[in-house]
């Protein structure tokens, strides 16, 4: 019998866990020196809780079981209503705002493409109970943070940021009826894929003239905040959100993240559950998919149950990014590595050789050691396989370290080689 | 709408996240240490990997389901069968003896009870490729490890090694036919659980007489090897067997892992593929759950595909260990920590806090803020609140940090404050 991965879902071998761990790792720890706490949900919910977010639409990407006692299940395609959940359960004991992260294994039934699988890991950072745009800004922050941490400059990528309640303000402005709003926000969402014809096409079918279509083109077009008031001056509906977009941009600037963040009304989100600022991370050709996306959901914690708080957060998967940063040479080589390789001069040490290795892993020192007995050139060769910085030759009347780097070698005894802090690299 | 968790599933709140990742940071060390390597495979599977290893009836036991092409997936249960997967598509290129570590979240459609969910994480150790008992014996001193690191002494926990093929080898040698085996087996691996009457009932309904019950009863009191030599010297299927158990023991004392470990022949694994030594883990009282199990399976990559090659390793439960760990009073107390939180003198320097919290974070150093502007109390408690360090108090004129155990405070610059290296406790 021959057995296969399910298409569309990664084996991780140690070469790839190494460099999936590495992501992992600069997510949490930029998460929490951004003063962020982590969380996680189960991997599966309820498929209720899934589709009262996100509408009967969203159960074509789910995965979804029943149970034995009959109950419909499915896998979290993402965690936010997972979040929702959680906060709600305990609204009124969490002191706000709350800030927290989480780094959750996702699962969506799609048709697996480059940067899009059936299972992936989704960093979210969010945070909930804070209505100003300082709460998006730190969002932003913490993505430029992580962008940065890996070694992505602004070169490499940009922050793309609009604001859905200024874009539905200009479409009102521009005339467009309220019950064609949500419609030309879906249009507006899928314009920078689509070509200018068949933009127009899709917009005026949803009911735009072409004279709304202009407008609302020159709009997105928009360069920067200043550009914006000038030619909006009139509209009293617009000037609340732009003040918005500039105490954002300037927050942006003054934590230190401007460099990475551009204006792009052209961003305005799929899902219709955002309510204000809304952004996506993209590399600079914008050749691949968004590598983040989020923005502000102030109605999700109501509508999963809880009282009206205002909500902000993004997703950043590993997968996009990975490409990304094995595009722009930006992962690191990684493979294994041990302190120590205990080898044996000879089989009457094979005791002396397990004591020592015991007696380092216990000091905290990582030790390996060839399980059957080889010449001394096999066992140095599989130290070096290994990753070992250094091999401890185990003699009858003692050790002898020897530093795999630089073959500079001495005589010590155990108890000396004991008295190393954990994780030292003291040469021989 | 009123949304719940799963029963059987957890919610990790900050709280309890950090007592995870606590152990699951102990399972990572520890096993890297051992000189293991750490992989993963996906959340789901084809249905067949997990049936073909453990047969139909581990179907009761899965989430399965089924994706839109009609193919039948399952969540996975354990990862053994995917490890095994995993190896026999790279076994050619994979230099052995593989030693390989996964902290994999599973799933299995159980009834919820005190140490068993249906959604926990499991600590797997495994060695393939080596066919002595030295590799059982470095995965028994693996869990050793784990549970002395995580303040676990031979008082509260035991390592139970009992061997398969021994038993085996005793029951044909007090007469069990081959055909009785098996289900004579499945009762020893009841007995522990049951009255005296009860298994001598369910044995002898398995083929066994009475005469043989009192035998087996006998083998499994022994309490060392040397007994076990006198009591079976005629019988030589028996001989190899015990001379494995005893270089097994030697190992374990001369890694340093003895005092945790004893010989228990009523250890004898339900599951039908353990081919060699096994073993069990539990608190001295036995009054929890096995915390580990695990023993040598020598056929299962050659079931699942691969060749005929040597595999032994063991898992271990988070549920269990929690359990059992807060019994003892080993968790620690874990709380929310920064090192910095930034507080305004007044509304004039925001953006120079938020300067200051950008350019802190950067410097790879964590550091909180409050969103709105708040009276200095107010601020210096949400600084204790998020644990905080030290408050660094930003006026227009330079900066104030203060160390909030001590309350010693000084005056300082920015520039001064990052030049300190990232994590540094250094006192004001």
């Amino acid at each position: 019998m021959e057995f296969q991965g399910v298409k569309g879902t990664r084996d991780f071998y140690p070469d790839d866990m190494r460099v999936l761990n590495w992501i992992v790792e600069a997510w949490r720890r930029v998460s929490l020196r951004n003063g962020f706490e982590e969380y996680d949900s189960p991997i599966f919910e309820y498929l209720d809780l899934f589709t009262a977010k996100s509408g009967q639409e969203i159960a074509g990407q789910l995965f979804n079981f029943v149970d034995r006692g009959g109950r419909q299940l499915a896998l979290r395609p993402e965690i936010t209503p997972s979040l929702a959940r959680m906060v709600n359960a305990k609204i009124s004991s969490l002191p706000r705002p709350i800030k927290w992260f989480s780094v959750p294994r996702l699962c969506r039934a799609e048709n697996p493409q480059k940067g899009r699988l059936r299972e992936f890991f989704q960093w979210n950072v969010d945070v909930i109970g804070a209505d100003g745009v300082l709460a998006d800004a730190e969002c932003i922050y913490v993505a430029v943070d992580l962008l940065r941490e890996l070694g992505l400059s602004p070169d490499d990528v940009r922050v793309r940021i609009g604001s859905r309640p200024l874009t539905v303000a200009v479409l009102r402005g521009a005339g467009v009826a309220p019950q064609f709003t949500e419609a030309a926000l879906a249009v507006l969402d899928k314009r920078p894929k689509l070509s200018q014809e068949d933009f127009a096409k899709l917009a005026r079918e949803a009911g735009l003239s072409d004279v709304q279509i202009e407008a609302v083109g020159r709009f997105q077009q928009a360069a920067g905040v200043d550009e914006l008031r000038e030619h909006f001056r009139g509209l009293d509906e617009v000037r609340g959100h732009l003040d918005d977009l500039a105490e954002l941009f300037a927050s942006l600037g003054a934590l230190g993240a401007g460099d990475y963040c551009t204006l792009d009304l052209r961003v305005v989100r799929g899902l219709a559950y955002y309510t204000g600022v809304v952004y996506e991370v993209f590399d600079r050709s914008q050749s691949l998919r968004a590598v983040a996306g989020g923005g502000r959901y102030d109605n999700l914690i109501e509508v999963l149950g809880g009282p009206k708080v205002g909500a902000t957060g993004f997703g950043m998967g590993d997968v996009v990014l990975g490409i990304l940063l094995a595009e722009k040479g930006k992962l690191p080589a990684l493979g294994q590595q041990v302190e120590y390789f205990v080898i044996e001069a000879d089989e009457s040490s094979r005791p002396a050789v397990l004591e020592a290795v015991g007696a380092l892993r216990r000091a905290g020192l990582s030790a390996d050691f060839n399980y059957r007995p080889r010449s001394l050139g096999k066992q140095l060769k599989a130290a070096n396989r290994r990753g070992a910085s250094r091999a401890v030759i185990v003699r009858a009347d003692g050790v002898t370290v020897k530093d795999l780097a630089s073959g500079l070698q001495r005589d010590t005894t155990l108890g000396e080689l004991l008295k190393a802090p954990a994780g030292t690299k003291h040469m021989p």
